[in-house]
């Protein structure tokens, strides 16, 4: 693209004006190519983090990103401020478990494969929800496979092959946070971990959920920040896209 | 016995002086006693902690307590310290792994049951065989089972049954520290957690295997210190012993 | 059970389908059956945990708990919680100071021994009492010694041989929770420890009492969460049982 | 496969004693072929952590290791260890800065794309090596790109396409750890980050890298522990095999 | 100045009660006199910090204080406090997003250059802006650029000769506080870091940015406490003043 | 004073020269003789702080104390350096268990009371042995009460009446820092508690103990730092000068 | 006591059944006398900590108090309870600031002598206040010296003989909490520091100030729990009554 | 610079080619340039970090950098390693105290002002002299005033008007690390301050002094990682170039 910018200056079809422009906007246009091509390429929507934004200021920046995509993903949104929104821009729906504003189009079905999305208690369903609607979102199919614990390990053990079976799995667990640890030992794809501030005493808002994963003994997990159900998902839908496509046009 | 030494001093058998003595060393004899009587109704030797003695200090120690027991214990102490002593007491035996040196003149064995002794990784080895050594010392029968961690959860069933049949686990686990919620959902004993600080990075010496001990969801899992496997295989010796007898005489 | 299943498909009286159902329900109704099992051998219930349960929620599983149990325990409930749950379920009584509700049709008293639920002072009380009622509804005696800290030493002497003659001990306290260290100087049988978050300033939210108890020099010490009354008394209702009937049945 | 052994017992070429053997064996020899499954899918050899071994016993098993794999993989051992098991095992190699010993027959290259490992300063390299010959032994083609820490942003940017076009990055770095972020806002595949703990004073062995990643306000982001090159490159050969493939046959 | 005194009591002008009054006050006065050089040389206003005082208190203060001074600071004041404030000094303005309520007479322009105020997100803008005004208050000219965080670094580089012209740099950011180094490896003049309590989970309130910015690889960084944006801006008004003048008169 | 220098050169006994030394001296000689008024009023001697000091600065110190002083005292000093420094000064005395180096011309006995110097275990015996040689030192009566802790309390409850009578404890443990509450509880005079670092795993360096301590229940304990066996002891010998004296010239 | 007990029941003034009651009720009541005895030795009421009490109990337990005491004082209670209290026993005070409610019949003023309670600054003024009411309930005169700290130093000298003539002083400071180091280094008496929670972001709820104090390099300062003004009180009480009486009666 | 070489592609003094080239290395050569600028601008040298580097790797660096640089710092390189260098490199002198290697063609002194480097006490001393030579090096005059910590404030104020004179101070301290703060408080210049880890118990590896740092009610204080001397005397060199040059040129 720069050759090509110079190639036009050279042989006047460019101004040196409209050249420092083009160069100018280059590296920010440039960006916003690449955050497009990211949209066509992967069908990833921009992602609206909700948490300390006003209804108004939410409805300008969905309206605004409704033009350009087929999906539009707000995050840790109350129910308040989501009916607000939905007010202004109805075709939005709430999904009140995983604090998700969701609005999309369409959403082309992958051909292969899907993400399991694993919690341990029925605490850390609202962090699993998150990730659940999130990889929906961005395309992915997704099993949901919740309250298998680890300390009632045969839950876990009824859902084996299709645990196995999976692209990608998020697995959420509070209080002592020990599932992905399990999983990872039982699986041969990639599982992201994902710690929730559930529990109480010693837990101490999730740190002893962090610690216990980043501490795993099993290959093959990695670890987002706590109740970050969404990143959890984010990385679970880049895996899972260069799972479906292969590594050719990666 | 308070009433007794009164009786005598009433019935002037006792004089005050004696009698001020024996209350005095009530207190202190009395507490004895208590000790006496736990050796003899428990089998429960005492025990000397190796750290931070010289040899010759250990070795004054185990010759005092050598008369008035029958097996003597010291934990924590060194190879190089456990040498020196046995130079001087060719009686005792050193056990390399549990860092403890042991003489025994004659450990009763308890009918019923068995403790099991469970470790993760072959790293906690060390820790595992200071419960274990501890435990048959106390004079339990003890079942290793090692290196059942939880990235490999089928080791662990392979050994499923002989778990549940204890009277009750000491369960040893660095790094993550997850296996005694995965023991603890298994069995219908008491378990008691001894967390490793084997592990790296975010293991912070321990800190991580112990807090996800603390925040188990399973019931009937208790901690005791980091890499405390005296500590552990104490208290499940305790358990033990009232298993054994029943509450009759407990 | 294995060996019988294979063994009707031997000689026809089960079908493939039939042993494929029993085997695969084997896992799941097998673990139910340990479940029924636990129930049957130790009278122990199943336990809800009540906070972040609505009480429509708490009222179907205790309605279903209510048909397969003599009693049904529901921890960590709010009295406003549980208010709205007795209209529906009038059978059932609120412990308030335990925040417990509790149904028992009939809780067998066991022969021997009781349980010591000790506290430190006042403020410990409610911990100590979802330790006492947890451990009452799990069919132990239970002798409740409050507010006899380390601050006043005298006070804990006047419980001195009620202390030491029962089977096993919880200890609740907070702030610089001392008084496990103390109790375990004293008796021949397990301390379970609890650490409350009963404090101010340094106390940290009950860091400090559980650093305390980990690091006791006293023998016999384990220790559970934070406020966790209910894991203490479960603990101590394992020991507890294991005592009254040996290990011949355990 | 139940249903096979079940099928066999009914008409009668399987007697109920070999049925049970091959059932018990079936979670045992099952997860072995998982294993055995995994290494012919996935080209992954068994790794081994060296640290805490002694040279005979990573002699025994690398050796036993060497008959069922196309390579084996070593992680953590000294120069010293090394040099000891290479006496007796020649055709073993030792890569120093990484701290691996490494033998492989025949690694297949795979067709397509790279992993880039990417490192903040010089002194990550040990970390950035143990990720690099990790994920080469695991059948990757690693892109070294080093020392273009975030103080230097121009250094980084003259890897600009060559980041980009990866198919997954492991990104170490130490002191604030700030490279990852850097890196994920640029990039639209995964990205895992491994701090390492490089730095002084209010460094805190690596928690203030750990931190900063896990906090990343760039999405696409995973973590693991503190100085876990490996364990980076690990997750990275995972989802590098994926994109290889494709999910058809996952 | 002690000087003076001394001559005038040894002329006779000056009584040794006055000169012991005057000595006395020396200290307090003398200080009180450097505050007022300091006022008339920097142009710097006493600074009221609002939190934890009532509107009675604070209007009392900035009363006395403006007789004294051209313009009258308050830091850290709520909306409703302010509002009741301003019912009786209607002079005052409150700017909402820096919670600070503010008076100035006159403020006279310096000559040469710029305070950057950079922030990383949208939601460190109230921190940004309670720097911004503060360095406004104090005399300096602010440029603001907001929103140009790591994970989106070429909104940043679109800055970058703004950016690097300025005097001193406030460089606001939570989350994982990455700009600060950023910013450094690109200017040549100093930074003061405000690390914000922005974000979530591993944050801890703060503790991730904070640790970030003190572990900067960048040379040229230092570190204010966290949220303290009036901090950040006061160290810059300092430094800026100095480049003002030069050292002829520092 | 100021007064007499003022009037002096008033009435022309004091030049303005001499005046302005003699005041400027103020702070500085006026701080000295302060410190000689301590020395003389309490007969504490400067201590020397002797870690990270060679032995020669060492001895340069101690020979310029000794002319002014009837004794000095150097803590934290090594058996190495010691050993160097008596062969300059032979007069000195060594004191191992407290790493202490002493040399006492004179110290008159004071008449009334003691302080109990008690510390818990063995292990915690050189800070004790630190804080009693510090407070003999600084002229006080010191009762040695050592392995007294609170897991077998009845050791202590045998110095019951020695333990109240004194002026004034300083209480040394390590590891759960209990018996400060307890002595707290039993004495009607100031406990000075003095955590130690003796420990293992949850231990933390002497966190445990120190926050046991800060949370006491008991009323009437302050704390000084970890290990700080002479800043307990100087504590205690300020009070005990003063029980001494009485108020009126204190 | 023993003694003149046993001297009863040797000559038959005592009934066997006599003495054990007394010598029973000689640990209770014997402490209870010790109580009695501190009380008219010391003057120091019973204190009752209001936090976590009902108005109720807190009527029944003043009540009971105000028949043995000349003056009841209860910490830590809100101005709410303190209003319900105070309809019911109207003799008692209400100190807001203190958040404390006092009675007193009478305290006799000791002869000699006083209390600093010192503090950094205005927000430290509730800690200050219950450390000053408290020290005044306890029979103390107070110094209060307020809004002294570091950061104006010269304000602390203006009030330099005062704070220097004390017995004890009590130094109360939140945020960087430097304000009893100076002291320490301008006194030659003893110094309790108390750490406030006053501060924001790397302030930690006090840990901040807390960990200054105890790192004190002056010494004779010694530190009790943070925002303890009660505490601090306490201790200064104990001390300035040795200062009142010398040794003698100690 | 972009428009200049848009300019020569236009008219055809530069060749497409060429201006890619020079493009490309824009960034790169632009940043080195202003490396370059900055150097003579602001005669700030490279500065080499000796920590992890090998005596051969110093060498041809310091050898590289000679070649375009009047002077050359390495800082924190032990005695051993610098010997080796001075071996090679006889011109470079070794401070012992600052761990710095420096060699020195000619630093211009600069005409105005200089930079305070004060510290608490004479173990401090190491990172104070690392300040003090680096920004000597850099090109500042420096006055060491030393040991005068706030324990014996009285020091401090014999340097007063020394103090207050500077164009800005670095301040160094450990253990309680309040100096700064009361520093903050007399000047009006900007203070660095640099915590040490210096202390032991709960000064945890100078967490202490970096938190009172950080928590300074004084403005105008910014701080600097743990021990951090260099990156201190960087921020003071910075600011103290910016006042001999006025904001014209900066």
């Amino acid at each position: 693209m720069l050759e090509d910018i110079l190639k036009q200056v050279q042989n006047g079809t460019l101004s040196i004006d409209e050249a420092r422009t083009k160069l100018a906007t280059y590296e920010d246009l440039g960006f916003a190519k690449v955050d497009h091509h990211r949209k066509k390429r992967q069908g990833f929507p921009e992602i609206v983090y909700g948490e300390g934004k006003t209804p108004e200021q939410i409805i300008s920046i969905i309206q605004s990103l409704r033009n350009h995509n087929n999906n539009v993903l707000v995050t840790r949104i109350s129910k308040e401020k989501a009916e607000k929104v939905i007010l202004v821009c109805p075709e939005f729906q709430y999904h009140e478990a995983a604090r998700i504003l969701l609005w999309k189009k369409e959403i082309p079905k992958n051909g292969h494969g899907y993400i399991n999305v694993i919690c341990a208690g029925t605490s850390d369903l609202n962090v699993a929800e998150e990730a659940a609607i999130t990889a929906e979102a961005l395309g992915c199919e997704v099993h949901r496979i919740y309250d298998v614990g680890v300390a009632g390990i045969h839950r876990l053990f009824d859902h084996y092959q299709e645990i196995q079976q999976a692209t990608v799995s998020v697995v959420v667990a509070g209080m002592e946070g020990a599932l992905p640890s399990v999983i990872g030992g039982l699986v041969s794809h990639p599982v992201i971990a994902v710690p929730t501030s559930i529990g109480y005493g010693a837990n101490f808002q999730g740190l002893s959920a962090l610690l216990t994963m980043l501490n795993s003994c099993a290959s093959g997990i990695s670890v987002v920040n706590i109740d970050n159900g969404f990143g959890g998902a984010y990385n679970a839908a880049l895996i899972y896209q260069l799972a479906q496509k292969g590594a050719k046009d990666a």
